[in-house]
């Protein structure tokens, strides 16, 4: 399956609302004995700032939430578009 | 599921090599009636130099994928960070 397709199916799931959403997931795959990549939270922070360049979002309208499991972390960062 | 899970069974389907690795997914998604966003191709060069900036990689270490179906757009960045 897709990452296209997974997200597809996440969307029917959720209730039908008729907003514009910027969905941004970096996910880190670590080589066996790396340690984590302790730069993730400064990177999700500018690529943040970089997206506010192409929408007028502010930070009401971020969500972030961090995972990790085994050898892999994911910044998942979720914007709300505000309509104009 | 969750974005976690999903990218774990992704990973764990996928031959078990130990390389470094970096996955950007940027989703788009539209509101009834809005136009594509027009600025995704750019909003991607600039996210992947921000990236640049924290881990060494050329333009052979970078794939880049675009999807789009009904009113989502997806953006995949792969990038496989080379071992020091």
């Amino acid at each position: 399956m897709s990452i296209l397709s997974f997200l597809l199916g996440e969307k029917r799931k959720s209730a039908l609302v008729a907003k514009e959403r910027l969905q941004l997931i970096i996910a880190h795959e670590r080589a066996a004995g790396r340690a984590p990549a302790d730069y993730l939270p400064a990177l999700q922070q500018e690529l943040v700032s970089v997206i506010s360049k192409y929408v007028k979002i502010t930070n009401n309208d971020i969500r972030v939430h961090l995972e990790r499991q085994d050898d892999l972390e994911v910044i998942e960062v979720k914007i709300e578009i505000p309509q104009p």
